[in-house]
């Protein structure tokens, strides 16, 4: 079959990949429409020291198992089954687990993958495969909300681009007061009503280029935040994002990078500050929420590649405010 | 009066400082004994750009107001008295608060000092002026409990050091089951029944040099914790210790640096751990614990040096290993 194969840094076309073999427990999917995320990139270029198919962000057509035939989307993280965190259902966190095109397991960037069967949800009939493809991405936002109460708190959204407007769109829906803080001013136009928009609110309020470490800018910024969620994926925003929140208040943080930060800790330990990594969420919430139609996913595609022209998929979504680029296989 | 002042990166004695100045609302102190704190040294190499008198462990003779003669400990944030954070008393985090010794007011390596009122508690007739002094040091460990339930849980204290041993004392008596991380076997002597002292358990066992960033170890450590306290002082074991948590557990974070830490955060988001900033306590609490004997932070003394010699207090504090170090001016 045809898969996109990240080897020694780069990523690359290739035809001859054979598709994945059939295994007890589990099933293999073709694919039709897979999303292209910031983890694909970051794994491209060492994130994990991953080698394969990339691709976690899916709908496809069940080709065996109780779905057969039905279109499908799936839980990403394939639990080992037997240890404590399986036997309590959080196969998330399993330490043996493998991870759909991320650790161990090729991805949906292929014309085929391989998931347990447990793992599959069928995709309701009125969820479009254009929305569907949504559903992981859209249950990682939630995912912030199985973790901490969100309703009637002001919460600052860092990041307008995918992962932002999706988790903007949860956040409001849960009856947070969002502010989201970017670069895109026309994103606002996808923001829910009530859902503010601000311009490089995080942008060089940092402490001053070689102030001493733990010094503060003379005064705290005038509005700050009991609540933020850091969703651009640049390491170098927490810093900032942290003088916006309030003592005693929570950082959610929601991207991964390949990057370091360089952190100065200290003030997070005066202002109590909390910072609380947060990854993936249930899909059968997120498809409900599809099906509800009440988030505009389609909106959000930004371009949409054949399988063979994935790596463009991928350098398109690289280049700085790009929305969702889909591979779509139909 | 005689005081230790900082300037320009060092810290000197001098005879000449004029003392506290009195004000409405405030009561000067005769010191009587004061404790060397990691922070004084940051303080010293230029965390929060500190200029003037530091210290913030004391017990003194309150010179006027309520507790006039009487011998006191204070809390050392003073705050404005009038933003909402004051109104609701949680002056620890007024964006204008004084912190004695730390920013904006003299500290308590000095005759005199002079703190608000409000901040003042006499010390119980049983509580010797040696033990009133880890009143503030116990009130930060304290601060634990405050802010995450112990009881019952197991907690991995890393640092044997000052801190660590009130950390362990406090957390035990919480309930928790408690191991600590150090480099000083002969810790373990000052450590209440049931708590455990492993050695070097955080030393090295991070990624491998050249790692790429998110990429783990082969496998994770046999024991993981599902709470953990940083109280190390040293910004390079967080990482190391984050390796030792379980996946949706949480570091308390209870030392400041004046170095920055270089974290790669992905692992802190794929296991969507938790990090706690945690500083001051309230001092009541640390009182009635010392008055009950059940700390025996007598035995945490390592030395205690005249005013007129607290450069080699400090001095002595600097090196690694050192319990605490008391300056005394009776």
């Amino acid at each position: 079959m045809s898969a996109l194969v990240v080897e020694g840094g780069s990523a690359r076309l290739k035809r001859d990949v054979p598709g994945p073999a059939p295994v007890a427990g589990e099933a293999r999917v073709a694919v039709l429409c897979a999303g292209v995320c910031a983890t694909d990139l970051a794994l491209v270029r060492g994130y994990m020291g991953f080698t394969g198919v990339p691709g976690h962000e899916f709908v496809g057509l069940a080709l065996e198992g109780p779905f057969e035939g039905r279109r499908v989307v799936g839980e990403i993280n394939a639990g080992c089954g037997r240890c404590e965190r399986c036997a309590t259902g959080d196969s998330r966190h399993c330490p043996r687990r493998t991870v759909l095109g991320i650790l161990g397991r090729d991805g949906a960037f292929a014309q085929q993958l391989r998931l347990p069967l447990a793992n599959l949800l069928p995709v309701p009939d009125g969820v479009s495969d254009e929305q569907a493809v949504f559903a992981e991405p859209l249950a990682a936002a939630l995912r912030i909300t199985e973790q901490i109460e969100c309703a009637g708190r002001r919460v600052l959204v860092a990041g307008d681009g995918r992962l932002g407007l999706l988790c903007a769109h949860v956040l409001a829906l849960a009856g947070a007061q969002v502010t989201v803080a970017g670069h895109h001013p026309g994103r606002a136009a996808l923001l829910p009503p009530g859902v503010r928009h601000v311009n490089q609110l995080l942008d060089g309020d940092g402490p001053k280029p070689g102030a001493r470490p733990g010094e503060r800018a003379a005064e705290p910024p005038e509005e700050r935040w009991p609540l933020a969620v850091e969703a651009t994926g640049n390491p170098a925003v927490l810093p900032r994002l942290l003088r916006h929140v309030e003592p005693c208040g929570t950082v959610v943080l929601k991207t991964t990078s390949e990057r370091h930060s360089e952190l100065d800790l200290a003030p997070l330990v005066v202002d109590e500050q909390t910072l609380l990594g947060s990854r993936c969420g249930r899909l059968a919430p997120a498809l409900e929420l599809l099906a509800s139609g009440r988030i505009p996913v389609e909106e959000f595609v930004a371009a949409r590649y054949p399988l063979e022209r994935a790596s463009e998929a991928l350098e398109q979504t690289a280049r700085h405010g790009t929305l969702k680029v889909l591979i779509d296989l139909t």
